[in-house]
């Protein structure tokens, strides 16, 4: 190993607390609806349960990544959760590094089968 | 959100074993190296300590991914670390499931930003 190798795929940019992979599907949903999405349909779309969404949300929320807005409709109670604006900011950053990864990954792949298709699509 | 949009985002494929940061280096310097890696080299490059490379390579070595051979080098004893075949296909399994989490989040990303250049490099 060559000595400025050291820490070469450390990934430190994986932050934890996006790097869970309920949290992930959460994250990405949002970053899809910037007008954010019901508890009920981010539910549906990550298939988690309520207490397990519930509390993903809270440790989003509290570090500012998600904002929970709750109100009435039709005189029912609703849910709405979207991302902030710098969560959206730190969620880049953290897909910046996952995208590392994968191309890391891929370089490898690939140099290992030389003139051979990649088996994955990168 | 649409019926068949339920668990869209749930991302089954991110397999626990694997999706663990330092794993995931672990995993990816091993895919750059056909030939195996030695226990210092792996922990350098991923910048850990010797116990929690332990660790996590006793995980993987159960769950069949890695192979850790121990051998004497000039009398010294060395440790070499292997990605198995089933480990390396697991492996890309999980990469392209990772790959569809960069995807989803950069057309999120793109749509939101229309007619302005995206903020990761996807």
């Amino acid at each position: 190993m060559k000595q400025n190798e050291k820490g070469r795929f450390a990934y430190d940019g994986l932050d934890r607390l996006m790097h869970e992979k309920a949290r992930l599907g959460i994250l990405t949903s949002l970053l899809t609806q910037r007008n954010g999405l019901t508890f009920v349909d981010l539910k549906n779309l990550c298939n988690l349960t309520d207490g397990n969404l519930s509390r993903h949300l809270k440790s989003l929320e509290e570090e500012g990544l998600v904002d929970i807005q709750k109100s009435f409709t039709n005189n029912r109670p609703q849910t709405l959760c979207l991302l902030t604006e710098g969560g959206r900011k730190r969620f880049i950053a953290y897909l910046q590094e996952l995208e590392r990864v994968v191309q890391d990954a891929s370089i490898a792949e690939k140099r290992s089968k030389k003139n051979t298709k990649p088996i994955f699509n990168a």
